[in-house]
């Protein structure tokens, strides 16, 4: 199976299922130890993380991070909708531009989709 | 005239005018014999495929596959629409995983755009 | 601080306010001098130059012209919405068929984001 370098960006909220899906679709296509599949949220796409205790999507969620998929969320976007980092599952990372993640994952190689 | 080779993609099915007119003026403006122009749609996209006899879109659709451009449909997207591969019409192609598709071409140098 | 070369697509007039907010969030944390960052609009996201008298988002972007972020027009979509060239504001550029400005931009190294 072959690897894939990509970046998923999600901004809406209603989004996050059919984003999900696409990430399922993928992991079970490729080589995903060798991949690298990010899925990255900034603006009201980042309220899915809101509330950790009732995280929803959260048993996709959790089987896409044991699938190797990295969840990164933008710091400006939470800092916007009032959420505190250290609410966020602890398999969130925290950039602190969610733009400027896009940009550099493409200018290394990465594949953009916007789901 | 220049060449270019891009992906189009699409996954709303409302979507489809915007898609189609955004393609219909490429078209226009590239020398589209040596161009490579797909449009690659899953999701609720693949609806508009679903009956071959009433294909909505199907006059703008032709005129694009006459002019060379290639229509590919996510598999697991109409498996998912319960649309039989039987069924789509003849110039369609269909890929097993959308997404992958869509990391390919971006791979093998292809632009991205989103309508 | 880094240099980026970026392409934001927007084609929904009500996706201003989000594509805003993300440009000058990068344009903050970029060293924009030596940036290119550019904002296609096309289809109806077009309308908000309709009015140049009362030009909406008029402070966010002349804050972000000033800092070096280029904005640019598809004709074609201005064709479309009845708006004349001459009744643009003077910052914005005019591109024929805005999507060919974007696959020339990715082709060139730009990355691609479409919030």
């Amino acid at each position: 199976m072959q690897s894939v370098n990509v970046v998923f960006h999600i901004d809406e909220l209603d989004k996050w299922s059919l984003l999900l899906a696409n990430v399922r679709n993928l992991v079970k296509a490729v080589n995903h130890e060798s991949s690298n599949i990010m899925v990255l949220s900034n603006a009201k796409a980042v309220l899915v993380f809101g509330d950790r205790a009732s995280l929803n999507y959260a048993d996709s969620i959790q089987e896409l991070v044991a699938n190797g998929v990295e969840f990164v969320v933008c710091q400006n976007s939470l800092n916007g909708a009032g959420i505190a980092i250290d609410l966020l599952p602890e398999f969130v990372t925290v950039e602190p531009v969610g733009v400027l993640t896009l940009i550099e994952k493409q200018t290394q190689g990465f594949a953009y989709i916007k789901p």
